[in-house]
């Protein structure tokens, strides 16, 4: 596949997520909520695990209807994750996707609130009722809502947001730092993959390797994060840079220095093209291009 | 049924929610966080949304292993849900259940983890994997998912306390303020009678009355809450009394007065009891009691 045909590919994937993200994402919400809801999951972000979630989908041939629900299902709980981890409690951040964060924006009640509401709206889109109840079958509503419940949850995302608060201002040996990333951001990635092939039905070794596939470029996003996070101005992020650094973070530059990261980052990328290779599937080469663009990105 | 046959009921009904409580919210979730998820949903509370899922689902013969899983998981929604709304942004309380709130326990960052855990967990509950999958089948998984989180949602929940945050100093009708308590209690509160009878399979009318039921006392409930926020002290309660009035905030008693109020709740109690005799169910007698129970507490 040349580059452009891969390119198109990508937009018209995004277009695809941001249009489903504008329909269910309620505008009507009541009282402000459906404003912030909108406000801090419309018109940003990369949507890495959406395309994550459609590529795999296509490449175990699976239902699309339910991996473009899946899609937008993990981009909630993401970017729910976003906007409490930016409140004044936890980070602090003003700034996010270049704009200024929700709670900024709306005030912190209402943050937390549109948070629990994606994060419940999540849910909500995966198991369609009525008209649309023929987009996901019953059994693979179950499957996707326990994947997606276990990569958010505290053996999950919010499991390593935990380690990750315990941890500021310590020292982490490379062990756990792996171990608080595999939870805080990688589980979620990793997810997206397992998702999408649950909307197919890959042979046992083809699902190992894709879930091989998830684990690796999950952590692989999260040491390029703490490359960029030194290397990057805040204006190519979209967010404030060098806070990992003034929070006092252990991160994958702190712990094994820049050059060794990166090195890190060009392992974990070459385990990810390894196990799509592992996997026998004939249509994986939108994964094998979404594990260099995790790696080879500016922001 | 006798007296002492309900108490024996409800007791055992709560022993099981509670042992299941125990076991499924995860001691070892890391970095301080599983402690902070079982301060906040163990040992306390009335129980009250579990009861009704057991005694729903006994009313239509339904799965009990199932039920039992939905009894706790919408029980985590509850607690999450207090667990934020305690939080200095939202009501600033530290009273809940007779003993310091989440975030005064375990500091702010936490405690808004904690509750994000514990609407994830809500959903893992729901959908058990491996040896336990046997418990509820998938096509129920998925029924039950799709309740909860529409119950906890923007239309639900999380919507109605937007409307309680935008609604604090002003003046509502009645027609608003029912509006308000429908979703920010009442909700959930019928979603758990209607996922109790999911775990059967009650005829067409029978579903309808059941939920019927679960809109009366969901809206019962609400305004006895507001009735005893005047009347009680904040020892008998378990949480600050009197804080509604404190922060301006519309009630029942502010809206329609306390006298009104109490026949307000009588109402919706009858409206309760002749929703069950028009369900045909013979098993209902545990739903009319706890009807009689959410209106005649002190609590």
């Amino acid at each position: 596949m040349n580059d452009s045909a891969i390119d198109r590919w990508m937009r018209q994937a995004l277009e695809e997520v941001e249009a489903a993200l504008m329909a269910w994402v309620p505008a009507g919400a009541p009282a402000g909520l459906g404003e912030a809801m909108r406000y801090g999951v419309l018109d940003g972000g990369k949507r890495l695990r959406p395309l994550l979630v459609l590529a795999a989908c296509e490449a175990v041939d699976g239902r699309r209807p339910a991996a473009l629900r899946a899609a937008v299902a993990v981009e909630l709980i993401h970017a729910y994750s976003l906007i409490h981890d930016d409140m004044p409690c936890m980070d602090n951040d003003v700034l996010r996707r270049g704009k200024p964060t929700v709670h900024v924006q709306f005030g912190q009640a209402q943050a937390m609130l549109a948070g629990d509401a994606m994060q419940a709206l999540a849910f909500e889109v995966l198991t369609p009722e009525g008209a649309e109840a023929h987009e996901v079958p019953l059994a693979l509503q179950a499957r996707l809502c326990g994947l997606l419940a276990r990569a958010a949850g505290h053996a999950g995302m919010a499991g390593g947001q935990a380690i990750d608060l315990a941890a500021t201002g310590k020292p982490l040996d490379e062990t756990a730092l792996r171990d608080m990333h595999r939870r805080k951001t990688g589980a979620l990635l990793q997810a997206s993959v397992l998702m999408g092939a649950a909307c197919g039905a890959p042979a046992p070794a083809a699902q190992q390797a894709l879930s091989d596939y998830g684990a690796a470029i999950g952590l692989a996003f999260q040491v390029v994060d703490d490359i960029l996070d030194v290397t990057q101005a805040s204006e190519t992020l979209g967010k404030t840079a060098g806070k990992d650094l003034d929070a006092n973070k252990p991160t994958y530059v702190t712990v094994l220095g820049l050059e060794a990261a990166r090195q890190q980052a060009r392992l974990l990328c070459e385990q990810a093209h390894a196990a799509l290779a592992r996997s026998g599937l004939a249509h994986a080469v939108r994964l094998a291009m979404l594990a260099d663009k995790v790696v080879d990105r500016d922001s």
